[in-house]
């Protein structure tokens, strides 16, 4: 087997959502370590540190002990360029949908930049992701599976998406030039500073209308997502509209 | 999603050996299921049938309803023309030995004669397979994985090799709605007011900064590919600045 490049792996978090099952959550470990995968984050875990959970995470308990625990979402995604969202269902057209490889694919290339890193997010056993949990997502990575029964288990879903990863990171590396993409608390930073300019140029007919609308601005630049050059350009143009006053 | 070629994985069959956690035979089931496998074989199960394996088969219960229980592996193999073993570690030269895509690749052209059969074994949950029942098996299928740690449960084993196959014999074909670009002619008129706006903003203190930042701009946008709508949007808010007035 050839020299795995830990250094990629440890710029993929894995984020697991309000997860309800402990079990799952051990379950998830040990599917990430067995793909080379460290850094998990648990946002509202309903039981843990839990001994079902260390149980069921085999000898992949170092993964569980470094586990970050957060309050919401965005607080696991802080420093992060590119989130993922995992989905069993295909969605409305809103969000970008990729399979498992080609969520791997575009992951690959984020991480081409050796300072940039990934989360992908996997939401409750219930309910999958929120859109507006998925409102925070560049990419919907939908796992491809019988269209007469998808009930995937959220740790087999990890497990998916960790073997998909592995196997990609084996084999040839993307000579790319590397694009320096905008941070995701950056982007935050900028959506609020359009939410603000917008408001301010009475640009919002109702309430309804501003939701909507953001929503499709936010998709229309996670689509492009931009470099740090080109966010800093946007960013100019909203201070001459009007300087940023911070919420 | 495309209508699934049921006749190609109802020819493959999973054969688990002495499993002695049931809560495995109910998760593997549950992977099954998910990647459109249904034949189950059971040999020497230490419980079963089981409540814990029921409720972890999720709505898979169908799949251990119609489990068949051998006493042994060339029970298992009746029928069968290609039997693959699953291994974690990789073995001594006896076995020609594939990973998973390699052998789903093996089992995809044996299931091109539609009388063929494929059977893919799972060892027992401490070791795997013996030297004895691998004697049974044409190839060894290697899961990759962490060379430091690898000990991947046997139902996420049966999850990958179903993820793999399933999509190796099918490629989702995702419904994308078609999205309206907005046209060349479009695009050019955005840049015009784009540009006209930006000059009204004071954007621009030199001459040479318009040309770089313009062409930036338009390098963004053109990568994004906007939509009609999202156009659409983009231009009521330039409107919302400077009314547009034709060059």
């Amino acid at each position: 087997m050839k020299k795995q490049m830990n250094y990629t792996f440890d710029r993929i978090r894995i984020v697991m959502l309000n997860t309800s099952e402990a079990g799952n959550i051990g379950a998830a470990a040990r599917a990430m370590k067995n793909m080379s995968l460290t850094k998990l984050y648990l946002v509202n875990p309903k039981h843990f540190p839990s001994a079902t959970a260390t149980a069921r995470a085999s000898g992949a308990d170092d993964v569980l002990a470094n586990a970050i625990i957060c309050e919401n979402l965005s607080q696991a995604l802080i420093g992060v360029q590119l989130v993922i969202g995992a989905s069993a269902r295909q969605r409305s057209q809103q969000w970008r949908q990729l399979d498992v490889v080609d969520s791997c694919v575009e992951i690959k290339k984020t991480l081409t930049s050796k300072t940039q890193q990934v989360a992908v997010v996997f939401g409750t056993e219930n309910r999958g992701l929120t859109n507006a949990e998925l409102d925070l997502c560049q990419i919907l990575m939908t796992i491809p599976g019988n269209a007469d029964y998808f009930s995937l288990n959220v740790a087999a879903a990890v497990q998916v998406f960790a073997y998909q990863n592995f196997i990609l990171n084996q084999q040839t590396t993307f000579s790319k030039k590397i694009r320096q993409l905008a941070g995701n608390d950056e982007m935050e930073g900028f959506y609020a500073h359009l939410l603000q300019v917008l408001t301010h140029l009475d640009y919002f007919k109702k309430n309804l209308e501003k939701t909507l609308l953001m929503r499709r601005l936010r998709r229309f630049f996670m689509r492009a997502a931009p470099e740090k050059e080109e966010l800093a350009i946007f960013r100019g143009i909203l201070h001459k509209i009007k300087p940023y006053q911070k919420p």
